[in-house]
């Protein structure tokens, strides 16, 4: 039932306040309207808290913190945390800079995450508290494949378990998992990794869905992942000799704006562990 | 006239200092050189004296404000006073927390505005000096439609009247006025108000206009006010089955790049009251 | 052999830490990706020594600088100095205020940079240690052109050498030169100064051919400037009726993702001086 996630944005237009990073920025504001979302970016530690208790769920990004935006995490991360407001982590970067990793480690000590969205390493990083990410980027090494899905899903529901978060764990394969259940999804395209942002979107779009589903957080959850991916499939399949990653982008965020509950429903291919 | 209005952007090629969010920064610097002006950016207090000097017209967007770009805004708005150029106020989210509230009316006392932006909630704020705003969109309850229209023009001229600034509020029905005239503009198309960004680009081209029409502000003003509507009615036609927000914002900016002096005079659709 | 440059890149994939301007940042992203390098952003002086560390590169763009970037600019050079890192330096702006002139030439001071990529009132900034930049524009009266090629190659040969570092002017006729040995370019099309960000882009692209063709950087670095220009005469080719610059921005990422070794080699239009 993702289509009916879907359709539970667009009637109720959740608010989300994104604290993010000025790379992507303007790809997350136009997919939270896509999917039925409204955006609104606020990152200065004086505004935050008036910000966020207006809206219904919040979006903490790290992909270009400095210390202004860091503190503004915390006052926001608190304050929605005091309301019973949905709150996501995207630890972008977390294991590539000691920064990085010690800001994502700690807002996990402070705040309680409804959803931790990344990759695979830098979900790893977030395990251990220490990590070696190459970049913004999984390393190879840690993909999750076919071949590694059982131990993959181990890691995923422990994570989970460990933390009280649902953790989307995105890449080839896509994990949504709380401590009992994994979503097992295999929409997507291996060409969304050549655009910059695709995981930053979903962030965004994933802090709409769990808005719009509060009794019911993996399944939304599990839907915006599908939703994303499916995005991807449906953008490629419009895509002309002459386009490249850039209209690309376009066509997946146009794709989420004409995605409607039968498509997703019908799109959508997941296995439950 | 508004055609030639226009025609002054595009001969004079007005170069305009923007400190603006980071959210829709890269569409209003598109939009400015789409119309026909040069954009520049800068928010870092010790930069914007220098860079603002060298502009015609200086366009502050409290958008993703933050200490430094709120010390720059008062520093190059009162440069900008000081040498004459014109200058416009966009006060985004004002309403929405105390501090863009704060800034927006602290603004308003310390520097002289030619124009002032913004959309219905966000421009009540600020004849109140407080307000109730829903994120960066307009309340429902506070939207000028046909039923609410002598009011709202009587608003307009009285805000105007009282800040001696020509005041531009967009939504569905657009108005720009000053204390005695008041444009009332029916261009636009509703799904704009699924793009990011909008308002904001707006502002960038507004400002352009006033530059290159400095005799002219009030009927500057509502051309470009009157452009951006009809960019949008004439980037939806362009819009193929598949598209969405994302490919609906290129073509609207594609839409101001090829629009043409008798195009917009063509396409203008407002009464003046 | 400007092909096998950018095979060169797609084959390594380099890791480019970018320290760049908010304006244009997302498709500086995006043309890293399209070009076969990979991008990550920080400019946070406690992330920047971590970041650059695990890259191949670093482009440092002062587009819209401020007090922590800039601090975040020499951190990050000389850490990448002392690891033999490819560095770029472009100097946004340089001459149109003070601020960003002293900061380009301070940064010239205490970092070896590799390639200098600037248009030419840049460029002249530069060489001059003050300068008149009408904005981010080159001013007209500084242009490259065929009447005044011999001394603008002169000039850039000798620009070079003083700063031993391979200087790239772009502009309708483009130069790359180290204190030898000139390309003079003439790929491009005017249009693309109707889009921001063309040269931000470069710059990101470039940094990315430096990494991949180390014992090559003047080739390399010409192979980049063509490639951008034939990308913009690509990208123009594929543009419809109703296209502007939105548009025509996507077609030029587009053009890069698209190319490959046989198209550069058999579009770039350049002769050695």
């Amino acid at each position: 039932m993702f289509g009916k996630c879907l359709e539970n944005v667009r009637s109720s237009c959740p608010l989300v306040h994104n604290i993010t990073n000025y790379v992507t920025v303007n790809d997350v504001a136009n997919i939270l309207l896509a999917c039925g979302g409204s955006p609104i970016m606020s990152d200065e530690p004086d505004d935050v808290y008036d910000i966020t208790s207006i809206c219904g769920g919040l979006n903490i990004n790290i992909g270009t913190l400095n210390k202004g935006s860091i503190e503004a995490m915390f006052i926001a991360g608190k304050r929605a945390n005091e309301l019973g407001h949905k709150v996501l982590l995207d630890p972008v970067g977390a294991g590539a800079s000691k920064l990085r990793t010690d800001t994502a480690v700690k807002l996990m000590e402070d705040i309680r995450f409804t959803v931790i969205r990344g990759n695979i390493s830098e979900i790893k990083t977030l395990a251990l508290g220490s990590g070696t990410t190459k970049g913004v980027d999984a390393d190879a090494c840690d993909a999750v494949t076919e071949d590694t899905l059982d131990d993959a899903v181990k890691f995923a529901k422990s994570f989970a378990a460990s933390t009280g978060s649902v953790v989307a764990i995105t890449g080839a394969i896509d994990l949504v998992s709380d401590a009992e259940k994994c979503y097992v999804i295999r929409n997507g395209r291996p060409e969304m990794g050549k655009i910059t942002g695709t995981g930053c979107q979903l962030s965004g779009m994933l802090t709409a869905f769990i808005c719009a589903n509060q009794g019911n957080v993996l399944e939304a959850a599990a839907a915006a992942v599908s939703a994303m991916g499916l995005a991807g499939e449906i953008g490629w399949s419009n895509m002309l000799k002459t386009d490249g990653n850039s209209t690309y982008r376009n066509r997946i965020i146009d794709a989420i704006f004409n995605m409607d509950a039968k498509t997703l429903d019908e799109g959508a291919k997941y296995e439950i562990r």
